[in-house]
């Protein structure tokens, strides 16, 4: 079965956004969504997903690690990418289960493309020598305001790991980064305004998914 | 400094064959014939040297980990190409100091490329885009028949990781992708006749060495 075949039968979903932007809130609405309409979902998160991927997760999250040359870093990304890929991607929309993730090859091109400004283009050709076309059908993209999201991260104790300690330059770039994927990609991305009230984000979020099950997407029209 | 003035400094050396070439032998040969010339010379090893490389090399090694997506395994080689670039090599070059690679990037290229069938090409483009112009001023491939390596390798009891349990038809086109390495870069590659007696192999590297120093690219010519 081919990689379009495959779309045919499961449809795949990333929410993207920065630390901060809400993801962990939302996510598990999209899934009840899914689920409230019969249908199976896989949550993945990125990096991880995979046994391979959650080791390389803890090689990124290691400060001990610090300084990661940037170029190593897309590498790790892109190679638990791979692993999604072939481990849960392909075999879950051949099954016809959804695909939720938790981030995905969007973000390496945000994060270190633009982020790290080692260039848009080259992590994006990067992806596309490693993963081919296998994009999303469907990207919500939570874009906040870096003062915003900022103070949000800053309220949890708990996380700070190396990729939390960015500093907010940084993350302005990750941003612009980001909605200029949304420019790139209108077909595939959806911008969704993450300083709204939750109640609001909700109802956006859950527009956005009514329209594209209306728009018949799960019958497949192939990743962009 | 750029990576050109770089190279003017220290000579950067790889050592390439199968598993089972002689690579081990020889390599501490080269190292005395570098050090009686009165430099100072640091030992790499792919996938390898550096803390991020050590942690790579785990993963890469692991049977719980298999069966990994094959160009995953691609990305977390040139992730530790990347990370060796910058921490050892390019400094080392620097400051004067040889650099003797067991293995480097034209692994990758005749592993993953010929071996697993990626295409070479895919993975140089791949390497380009993350390594750039970095490679050795000089490559010395010590050419094995498979039968031959694969006995030599036979009787190591003790190294019977996932990496050297592969068939013997994957070493024929490792091999292969070894030699069209060599055809393609004829100024960088030297092929040795690794089934020839010990003595006449560290012969022929000696004059493979003598000559290079002779020809004087100490001075640096740069990398192909």
């Amino acid at each position: 079965m081919t990689m379009h075949e495959s779309f045919a039968l499961g449809v795949f979903l990333s929410v993207e956004g920065l630390d901060g932007s809400g993801k962990t809130t939302i996510l598990p609405h999209v899934r009840r969504w899914i689920e409230e309409r019969g249908h199976s979902v896989r949550l993945i998160r990125e990096p991880g997903g995979t046994k391979l991927g959650e080791r390389i997760r803890e090689l990124l999250l290691d400060p001990g690690l610090a300084p990661m040359d940037p170029w190593a870093e897309v590498c790790l990304y892109v190679a638990s990418q791979a692993q999604q890929v072939r481990d849960i991607i392909v075999p879950c929309l051949e099954q016809g289960i959804w695909v939720l993730a938790d981030r995905f090859r969007d973000a390496t091109v945000a994060y270190q493309g633009w982020g790290r400004e080692l260039g848009a283009d080259r992590v994006k050709d990067l992806q596309d020598l490693v993963l081919g076309p296998l994009f999303p059908h469907l990207t919500v993209l939570l874009d906040c305001d870096v003062a915003v999201a900022w103070h949000r991260v800053a309220k949890r104790a708990t996380s700070r790991d190396r990729l939390e300690q960015e500093a907010r330059p940084f993350m302005e770039k990750v941003r612009q980064g980001y909605l200029d994927l949304a420019r790139q990609y209108p077909q595939r991305f959806v911008v969704i305004d993450a300083t709204q009230p939750l109640a609001k984000v909700f109802q956006d979020v859950t527009a956005v998914l009514e329209a594209t099950w209306t728009s018949g997407l799960s019958g497949g029209r192939g990743g962009m």
